[in-house]
Formats: structure tokens, C-alpha cells, sequence
């Protein structure tokens, strides 16, 4: 049994994970960390962040047992043109002791890697954001979407907040009564139990309780509308119908019709029985009927997957897939 | 011959205008200063601008002649609510020596008032925002929209030009070559006057030049969204087309079907000959066949008419619009 490590990193907007693995599959380390972004977060508060969950995922483990590591996050592309956020990161690399090189991938990349081994798919990611990523032997090639909340995102937890914001507003401007989930957004961005019967006034505190906050807390309305969902209130499903729909669409971009490679789900609002998911699989499944559709799974155990595949004695990326990534819950 | 004079103000976020008018018609002074809506401007900064506009118009001018004045601005209920707000424009109206009341109203109904002496209608205003609003006895009733760009501003100026940015960056998407007005809106945004073989690098550099500025700076494309539109290019037609249906689909939120009072147009973009201009009339006379459509015109000189009306010695305040509102050029 081979005495190999290999580590893995999904460095998101709000956490960090690593996870180091041998290469029968055996579960050595994990860490967390806080959010490491470097778009976001700047590159020295990312690799801070990377240190710890690294450090935490390699206790106990002498380091130069690890061969190989993948760090997975968005933005990849901006990190590595930029040599200050390289060399944050190689600093890092080297004070969690590890002195084997390590590749930098799009958290597409890592999510799609975390739902299929196939070297050719797609992945459609819902979150905050929405993108869509065409994989080829398993780099990413085209991408739809990503554009951000201001211009596209289309279906995104953003999305359907600012949409469901959207049809409180128009529905006070006819007169009519906020239905339940109106309600329930109106409750959450003003604190009213009930509506005031100047519809303007509610409008304009509405408009003014979203303007305070920075415009990507909208996606702090999608759990809303997801429930108000799965409670069958007519706005919440027909939103989710749209999002689906727009998702869908955003896969079309890129996605050759007829395609039976797989679709990986992933992103908080795809991952998991969510109606959402539900309402996503349906448009897939109408329009490429002959495709697996998978879901993300852990995108640190699929990021030290990468790393591993180009050792020389793996002989198997499948099989080795099969064992070190495990099935989503 | 009556020698009262009568003054209006339209205050708008890029320009303040003065007119101060003797009752028979005869324009005794013009005056214009900087933006002064206290929304964005601050009270302050403002009331300087207003009280700029105010000598300029009242130039020459003994003020005891002054008998009543209107200050039409946006967000007037905010500065109303404001005491800080209202005791700066009461400052700036005494040291221009004027002694006699004021009032202030909304913007919308000053737009309306510059288009017709009716006393109920609608006005729908589309520059970089939008809004519409009924108007009953020459005060603004129900209101649609005016929800800013973020939540609303459906067929504004900020919507075109992010409609355009939109399309533009889901064809790059698509691996499409950008159109006409694509690449006029991306000569635009980021200079390039080909477009890179590589559509992910024009779609980074597109998304990166607008989120590097305020986003109500998309406004900025909507010319050439218009003058694309004026030369047939598809794309642009389309987004003419889509924002004519937006903005009368918020009249029709607010205006009865079936209605024959006037509907007056406001706002760059649909003052004077536009395409925007010509498709919304043709949406509105398709909802209400019986409705004169007419155009915005002097604010300030409506703002004076609003005024006056309310003065014991006018008895017919129609014949006094058409003394004091020139007509549209």
C-alpha cells in the first residue's frame, strides 16, 4: 500500500476546506477554515485562511509524505496572473511544511470533479452566483454565466431574491395584497408584520431597506423563496420554474444538444433535494435526455483527486475516483 | 395688467432651472445652476444650486413682486420628511429675497403639469430611470415603478444600457461574433476595436470595466443603444421594442383600461423625436385609442404655472398654462 498523500483545497467565499487522503482512499486529515477568496478576501487574508485549513488537515502527518496537492477556488485564473497572490499562496504552501509542487484549479473545475471521474461533462453550479462550464479532459473550456449580479448570474440565489423583491414591488404598485411570500420578504427586508395600506410607503421602505445593504445580500432572500417553494406558494414556484429555466438556458450556451456526457449539480441551491434541483433535472433531462445528472459532492476529497491522477503510479483515475471521493450524501 | 410674478424651479440631478413669469405670460428671467436634487446632492449643496438659479431669474427683478413659487424636485416627500432638508431650501428662498410661500412637489408632476393643463392624467418618465404616475387633481396618486435600477427603472436608461451589456456578453457566451451594437458597446467599454479570439477574455474584460464603476453608469450606453436603433440594427431594435412593453406595462399597472385622459411623455428618452418615443406611443395608443399623447416640456415654466394657479386672481388656470407652459419645440 502505497505510503503517498495527497491534499486537496476548496477554498470558497465563505469557508475553506482541505482534506489529505492517502492513495487507498483512507481519510488521513481534514481542515476548515474561513472564507479564502483572494478576489474577495485579498490574497494574503486567502492563503492565511489556506494555512490553517492546511494545518489542520496535515496534523500528525509527516509532510513530505505528501506528492501531490490541487487548490480549488474561484477566480483561479486572476490569481495566478497576479505574482503577489502566487507568491501568498507558495508562502503558505511552504510554512504548512509541504515541498511538492501544487496546481491551482477553477472551483468549477473542483465541483465538477466531485460528482464524476468522466474526463468530459458539464457543470452548472447554482449559489450566490450562477455559471455553467463546459469540462474537457477535465480542464474547464467554455463557460456561460459568471457574469456577476449586476449583468447576468441568471437563476443564482441572488436572482431569485432580487426577483422576488421585484414581484412584491409590482404587485404594490397595482394595489394588490402581497401573497405569502411577499409576506415573508417584506417581514425579512422591514421587520412589518403587516402591510401598511399606503401601498407607497411600503414601497419605499422596501426600496430603501435593500439599498442600505451592499446588492449581493439580495441572495439572503433565496432560502424564502426556496421554502415558500416547497410549501407550493404560487410566486415562490413560479420563480423557481424561471430560475431552472435560465439555468437550463445557460447550460444550452455551451452544451452541444444531444450530449451524453454528464451534468454535474453543484452550489448551495443545486446540491441536495432542493426544488430547485428538482425543477434544474427536469429541464436537463428534457433537453438531453441521455445524460447522467450528478450532483457535487466534497470538492476538497475531488481537488486531491486532481492532484493525484498525474502521479505516476496511478494507473486507474477512475478507480481511484471511486475511492477517494466519496458519493454526495 | 397684473403685476404679480410667479417663479418655478425644476430641480433635477444633473441641472437646476428658474423661470420667474408675470402672469400674462411675458418670461421675466431664466436661471440655471448645477444639479441640485437633495437626494444625491445633499440638502446643502442642493439649496446653493437653487438659490444660483433663483438670482440668475429673479435678476433685475423687485422679489416683494413674487407672489408664489413652486420647486419641483425629485424625492420631494424626503426632503418634506427632512427638517434639516426643508430649513436649507427656506434659507436659500430668503436670501434670495423672495418673502412669499413655497411649495414643493415631486418631479413626476412637474413633467406632467409641462405637458397639459389637465387636471388627472398619467406621466411616465424614462431618462436613467423610470417611473410613471397617475395624476388627480394635479397631484400625484398612484406611482409604478421609480424603483431604482437594482429593483426596477424597467425600459430606463439604466436598463438599455445593461440590456446591451447583457447581450453582448451572453453571445460571447455563445461564441457569436457581437453584432453592430456589441461592438459598438464594446469599443465603449473597454476600447478593444476587434473583438479577441478568446470570447472568456472579452467577456473578464467587459464584466471587470463595468463593476470598476458605479453601475447606474450603464445609463451611459443607452445613446447608443438609441442611435443603433435609429440605423436598424437588430439587436437594438429588439431592446427599443422591449423597453416601449416595459414602460407601458407599468402605466398599465396604475391606469385604468379604457382611460382618455392625457398621457404625458418625460424624460430624455422620450422627449422629442426618439425611437423609444415613437415605440412607446405606439404601445400606449394600442391600451388607450382615446388618450392625447403629449410631450414634457419647460419644466420651470409649469413649476411657475403650478404656482399661480392657486393665486385668488387666477380664474381660468388652463388659459394661464397656455400663456405661461410653452409647447414642446
Amino acid at each position: 500500500m502505497s505510503d503517498t498523500v495527497v491534499v486537496g483545497l476548496d477554498v470558497g467565499g465563505t469557508s475553506t476546506r482541505a482534506a489529505a487522503l492517502s492513495l487507498d482512499g483512507a481519510r488521513l486529515g481534514e481542515g476548515r477554515a474561513g472564507g479564502g477568496n483572494p478576489t474577495s478576501h485579498g490574497a494574503d487574508r486567502a492563503a492565511a485562511e489556506l494555512l490553517a485549513a492546511l494545518r489542520a488537515a496535515l496534523a500528525g502527518i509527516d509532510p513530505t509524505r505528501v506528492r501531490a496537492g490541487v487548490i480549488g477556488l474561484a477566480g483561479a485564473g486572476r490569481l495566478l496572473a497576479d505574482p503577489n497572490g502566487r507568491d501568498a499562496f507558495d508562502s503558505a504552501w511552504a510554512e504548512a511544511g509541504l515541498r511538492c509542487p501544487y496546481a491551482v484549479h477553477g472551483d468549477a473545475l473542483v465541483a465538477y470533479a466531485s460528482g464524476t471521474a468522466a474526463p468530459d461533462g458539464t457543470v452548472l453550479i447554482a449559489g450566490t452566483g450562477a455559471i455553467a462550464a463546459q469540462v474537457r479532459d477535465l480542464r474547464l473550456d467554455r463557460v456561460a454565466d459568471g457574469h456577476g449580479w449586476l449583468l447576468g448570474d441568471a437563476g443564482s440565489g441572488f436572482w431569485l431574491g432580487r426577483e422576488a423583491v421585484r414581484r412584491l414591488l409590482t404587485g404594490l404598485d397595482r394595489a394588490q395584497a402581497p401573497g405569502d411570500l411577499g409576506r415573508r420578504v417584506l417581514a425579512e427586508l422591514t421587520g412589518a408584520t403587516a402591510v401598511d395600506d399606503r401601498p407607497r410607503a411600503t414601497v419605499d421602505a422596501v426600496v430603501q431597506a435593500v439599498t442600505r445593504r451592499p446588492p449581493v445580500e439580495l441572495a439572503r432572500l433565496a432560502p424564502l423563496v426556496v421554502s415558500s417553494a416547497r410549501d407550493g406558494e404560487p410566486t415562490a414556484v413560479a420563480l423557481i420554474a424561471e430560475a431552472a429555466a435560465a439555468l437550463a438556458q445557460s447550460v444550452s450556451r455551451i452544451r452541444p444538444p444531444g450530449a451524453a456526457d454528464p451534468v454535474v449539480l453543484g452550489g448551495g441551491l443545486l446540491t441536495g433535494d432542493t426544488p430547485l434541483a428538482g425543477a434544474v433535472r427536469a429541464e436537463l433531462a428534457g433537453r438531453w435526455p441521455d445524460a447522467p445528472l450528478l450532483s457535487a459532492g466534497d470538492g476538497a476529497a475531488a481537488a486531491a483527486w486532481l492532484a493525484a491522477r498525474d502521479l505516476p503510479e496511478v494507473t486507474d483515475p477512475a478507480a481511484l475516483h471511486a475511492r477517494l471521493v466519496p458519493p454526495p450524501a
